[in-house]
């Protein structure tokens, strides 16, 4: 980095902004796929959209890439500085700017993380509807950079169902203002298209997003089945009948240990194949009717045993496991692949007898949790990353799994967004016509290619 | 148009796809906003996406505007080929190619009419979420473009948010496929960015959506009230709670007047100054909660009566009112401005008191209807078009409720589109940076500038 933009960047963020020691670097080389890494030259981070935008005038005038990054957590390396260059953080952005309980929306700065945004929105009884397993860190902006979901996506969709505007920095340093909330977008529908873009446009400041009202009343059900296929089939049966759950988890005998073992115990039975996790909310009449229906279907299906959670702290109990079953699958290997993968929701089992074959065949350790609900397959890969020849394989198993499941008549990614993991494989999906409308889209938004290079599209020509 | 165009679109479309002659053209030269209209120079109606791409290269070819057109009911302007060229039509495009009543999407040429898709799903228990006041005669492909919306959109939400994919033909008849259905976009999500793209980016040949399922139950309640203020009042109160209705519509005394006074007559109260239509869907025991709470609501704002449509055949025609309401005003006056604004929900009653004084203020005629749950009023002005002086009063009374609505936190479009309509206005909300992305997007689709000018962003410039 020029030493005359490292002066110009210190005077508009201050010392605090800047990261440039090396060891301190190495936190932004990758986000949670750590599989494919490298150190940005530099980080900053603005303390808000004025000061963004004067970061981005003088990266522009330099000519670097800039790579946005909100808390590192996401899982398809979009936010792995991977052409080097700045790594724009919002780190220092994380304040609630309005909420407004009657019309029910929020406006925040970018770097506001998902569980702040909760607990500011829970006295009004509201709260925000995506909720992925890193919501106690991820931040607004990583959500709508990767189009983030969560296990109550089932019932609430993902982040660009919930965005109803921004501020955003453009390469050029230009601002952009699409923050007012609207039931309907005005104009093309800039704010939706912006989720999932993984900081190929432009750095969002500023998110506004609608908040959904807290249930009257949720019950949490434990199926514990003796194997997976019955549990994949239950759930097949559940999004088929007129019943609307909000979650339909699976979890597998590996996950299961993994958590078990782990601080995290949730209480699920190590005598079990695979478990899901069910959970009905709203009114409590119609609570009752559905947990009752959904009890049914676990048991018409083959179920051991059905629990339901008694209370509050039981229920967080269930849920902490799930969500933490990522962290906890650290006791299977020392790295873990998270794959990201949707088949149509009548096929589960099928799409996980293929995976539990791809993984056998190449000798990997394979532990499943799944938004079964979704058709959102996340088979965990433990490897170590220290074998190339390991490496090596894991990567390979993850292209076989997105060749079967678009095959199965599915798609890649559910909520990882496509990032670096998936660049191979958008051909599976799109054709060159297909893949040349998405770049002259993007190109709209960075004519010069600087917004996190080498992301979300392959470079040139057509797919293979 | 040179005639050697005509020659070879007619080798392509054959006969019955070509209109030419001055008579029919006429029914082209606009939309349902007939205030402002310009007769095609020509109408080319293609039966399939390989036709259409065919049609599109001879154009590109000749270098002329071309202008999509499903079933015309756009209340905006969207769909009148204001700066002449070709009128591609979806009206020979109707086919529904795949219905999976299992995964729950259809995939449907762009001409499908909304009322045949919803006839074809039925013995599945299956419907499309979006229902516009036109569903019995407006098209997939319109939906999409306008991005409409209905008087359920307060449950279900716009066109964007069921659509799943597309096959689209662009300006230089290359064919763009984005039609498998994915519970999150693949990369970026151009699907999403069509709806509400009113043909200025490509033309749509194919949609897949989502479908449904119908409800176990449905309770439809009609609340009497003697002052619009109150019903609004009731609206905002309903909207905080818990209670989450399907549908809640406002008409008001002028409105009821004319539906009553038509063919309909759907057994409004003539003594009301407003009514308030309250519909509440789920399972059996969560719709008689609701409703039951829905009706204390509406006593509780002083509801003079509480009706409750007795079964299907009632609800039937409460429906059949409110949906003719915008037909049944021809006994009003000889033309009707639909406006489309949308207000904070808790602004509702001061939005349409500063709306009528507008329009008495002017001297107008007004009668209103409103998705009120959504904040989107519909204020109808009556006019003749026939007298210059009348219809200058009348535009500018609509840009003028626009500048108020906006004022009050609210916007420019609920479900209607930019169209033509509301060109002059979009500087209220965005500004010069805000509008050149939005250029910037739109000429990555349509680098020539031959989609649909004219339309949804104003010429060049700032904004005023």
């Amino acid at each position: 980095m020029p030493p005359s933009l490292v002066r110009d960047l210190r005077a508009i963020v201050g010392e605090a902004g800047i990261v440039e020691d090396a060891a301190r670097l190495l936190t932004y080389e990758s986000d949670a796929l750590p599989i494919l890494s490298r150190v940005p030259d530099l980080v900053c981070l603005p303390r808000n959209t004025q000061e963004a935008a004067a970061v981005m005038r003088a990266l522009h005038r330099v000519g670097v890439p800039v790579v946005a990054r909100g808390a590192g957590t996401g899982l398809s390396g979009g936010a792995t500085p991977v052409e080097g260059g700045v790594v724009v953080g919002t780190a220092r952005m994380r304040d609630l700017l309005e909420l407004d309980p009657v019309d029910r929306f929020a406006r925040a700065q970018a770097g506001l993380v998902n569980a702040e945004l909760d607990r500011a929105g829970a006295p009004h009884g509201l709260r925000f509807g995506p909720d992925p397993s890193s919501q106690k860190v991820c931040t607004l902006g990583g959500n709508l950079g990767e189009n983030a979901s969560g296990a109550h996506g089932l019932r609430y969709g993902s982040t660009a169902e919930h965005v109803l505007g921004l501020v955003a920095v453009d390469g050029a340093g230009e601002v952009i203002d699409l923050s007012q909330p609207a039931v309907d977008p005005l104009g093309y529908d800039l704010s939706g298209l912006f989720a999932g873009s993984e900081g190929t446009f432009a750095l969002a400041t500023e998110v506004t997003v609608r908040l959904i009202p807290a249930p009257e009343s949720i019950q949490t059900l434990l199926g514990i089945f003796g194997d997976l296929e019955s549990c994949c089939d239950c759930v097949s049966d559940i999004v088929q009948s007129q019943l609307e759950p909000a979650a339909l988890e699976i979890l597998d005998r590996l996950t299961i240990e993994a958590v078990e073992s782990s601080v995290l115990a949730a209480g699920y039975p190590l005598d079990a194949e695979a478990v899901l996790l069910a959970e009905v909310e709203g009114s409590r009449v119609e609570v009752e009717v559905g947990a009752r229906e959904i009890r049914a279907a676990l048991e018409r299906h083959g179920a051991i045993r059905v629990g339901n959670a008694r209370d509050d702290a039981e229920r967080a109990k269930l849920w902490a496991g799930r969500k933490g079953a990522f962290g906890a699958m650290g006791r299977v290997a020392p790295d873990l692949m998270v794959a990201d993968v949707v088949v149509p929701r009548s096929r589960l089992a099928e799409a996980m007898a293929r995976v539990a074959a791809i993984c056998r065949e190449r000798g990997l350790k394979l532990a499943n949790v799944a938004h079964a609900g979704d058709g959102n397959l996340h088979p965990n890969i433990g490897y170590d990353r220290r074998d190339p020849e390991q490496v090596a394989r894991v990567l390979e198993a993850g292209d076989e799994i997105m060749r079967q499941c678009v095959e199965l008549g599915g798609t890649l990614t559910g909520e990882h967004g496509v990032g670096l993991e998936k660049l191979g494989s958008l051909g599976l999906v799109f054709d060159g016509a297909d893949l040349r409308a998405m770049r002259a889209v993007r190109g709209a938004w960075d004519p010069e290619g600087r917004m996190n290079p080498g992301k979300l599209l392959p470079e040139g020509g057509d797919p293979a």
